[in-house]
């Protein structure tokens, strides 16, 4: 038995073509009987749309991927979702994959890709090497966003990490604090390294010494990293009046521990978080944030990809590698400059 | 010219065609220099696989599709995650559809997918009506997840949430409360009508008489909402006691509010939420909360669909519609009973 064409579910279903190919290519706009009418002639003669000869002709699977290590996190969650809408613009779709960072899970997410599923990926890997992006670069453009430990010649797109930094432990500083402590510290994470060449500059700059016991590492970028970190520097027998902490769940996590142990936020102590993270706004104390700009992260990123998947359509001259830096801005509430509205 | 296959592919790169095969299906598990060699003898003989064929083979696409309002809204940031998962467990790729929860997006969801681009679909819906399901159904395994105000004949995973929102709203009772308030009233949203339902049920096994003026509509269900309707509440001539919030988004929303009018949680006011986001367990005061079992939701959700998509390929007897309750526990903490922890 032939197989059955489009022409053959037409007949039986008494459509046009072109309606069968708007229901095959998943066109939203077509009237509900006639979807019906097709749906039942698709069954009716085992007609299969063939995928593969279809983004062939499109150039296109039709897929970018977003390897992030976890949704859970609210920034990837913001960003994930700033990325799907970005690419639906672009008529992508999105798959996500989840590495929870380790070096493992992103070899895989790599490898498991390539021209035959995405004409794309987003990355924000936590610990390839520059040898894996060497050996298991899938064949399409690659953007990777934020800051990774390892130089590699693909497209970035991030804020400028050192000078955010600088800027949120100056405004700790212009606020009077003395004693300024971080939590964040990671040799294995860009952006650690980043954030904390910004403080020790912004240290430096207020004349301050910097003293090592205040810089507390971080394995994770949780809450209770974050909270367990704070524990630690309060122990320490003369406590720090203001801490920067890489990210806002370590943030998070640092308010809690203040709380637990009856120490006032900003009185005694200011806190300082890094991703403006929706949370940031209504935590109590709120708190005084870098904020990237995470939907011209996301865009960009796309965009990239998009530039770099026509200009391999159409055979162009490559354009160079793009190393582009988004805006950020710093969020100054409470939990730096205390109450702002008077109570009831 | 002819098109090539996996063989001339094989002797190019001086490899066996099952290396060839593996770099193709995207198995990991492929020595760096053998993948390179075949990546290089795939682009010059000109080789595309054939996606459509090597599906049609397997029966099944590789994607299940999860539609939602938002990431970036925690519960479902969260969601996303263990969905991801246990999908991977399968063997599935998942696409993410952001609706924003508006019945035109979530129309097109439905309408943009179909039996050649996913093997089932999990669906989170808040606008759909009975008759969009009628007309637009994708031909694959669908699954809902949470409740939806309209009575769908499909698979179904869910808590029982009236009896949530008792155990919550007696919780409440049971530590004296007497005008116990709730925020999240909507009657276009499925678990809304239950949540007041159980609300309802609460108070009157308390012998407490309702007051429709402390039942507080929100449109949406973010932060912002919460806020706003506990500002209402705190303007009534006689402010209520305690609030139970339908979900964990308005108490943060609340308990903001309440900060900005120095309104003391618990003292004055004690707040219980709905979902156990993680940022429950770290707000000041840490929030009371039902704790779906987020985990048990997804696993089941896409083993429903691995078994309905098993028995299509096998074309087996299907199993009855499914109905299934997952877990769920009341997590206790400071915005009701206080700070269970001494200042140091």
């Amino acid at each position: 038995m032939r197989a059955a064409t489009l022409k053959d579910v037409a007949v039986l279903a008494g459509v046009s073509v072109k309606t069968v190919s708007n229901v095959v290519n998943g066109y939203a706009f077509v009237k509900p009987e006639n979807r019906r009418k097709v749906e039942e002639a698709l069954i009716a003669t085992g007609y299969r749309p063939n995928i593969g000869a279809r983004n062939l002709r499109r150039g296109k699977t039709g897929f970018i991927a977003l390897v992030l290590p976890e949704l859970s996190i609210p920034y990837f969650g913001e960003l994930a979702g700033l990325v799907i809408t970005a690419a639906q613009a672009h008529g992508w779709n999105v798959l996500i994959e989840q590495t929870q960072g380790t070096r493992d899970r992103e070899r895989t997410a790599l490898t498991s890709m390539g021209p035959h599923m995405i004409d794309g990926a987003i990355l924000s890997p936590q610990a390839l090497s520059a040898e894996d992006f060497a050996d298991l670069a899938p064949g399409v453009p690659l953007v990777m966003v934020g800051e990774h430990a390892v130089d590699v010649p693909i497209d970035h797109v991030a804020i400028d990490n050192v000078l955010a930094a600088r800027t949120a432990v100056g405004h700790l500083a212009a606020i009077g604090r003395r004693r300024i402590a971080s939590i964040g510290r990671n040799p294995h994470r860009g952006t650690a390294a980043l954030r904390l060449e910004g403080y020790r500059a912004a240290l430096a700059e207020a004349g301050l010494a910097e003293d090592e016991e205040l810089s507390v590492p971080a394995l994770e970028y949780h809450r209770r990293d974050g909270a367990q970190a704070m524990s630690r520097l309060l122990d320490l027998p003369e406590r720090p009046d203001a801490v920067f902490c890489f990210n806002d769940l370590l943030a998070i996590g640092a308010l809690r521990a203040a709380a637990d142990r009856g120490v006032r936020v900003p009185e005694d102590l200011a806190i300082v978080g890094f991703d403006n993270t929706e949370e940031s706004a209504y935590s109590i104390p709120s708190l005084t944030t870098i904020a990237p700009d995470k939907k011209a992260i996301a865009e960009t990123a796309v965009s990239l990809i998009h530039g770099r998947s026509t200009d391999a359509a159409e055979n162009a001259t490559p354009f160079d590698l793009q190393d582009i830096q988004t805006p950020f801005a710093l969020e100054i509430r409470e939990s730096t400059i205390g109450r702002t509205r008077a109570p009831a």
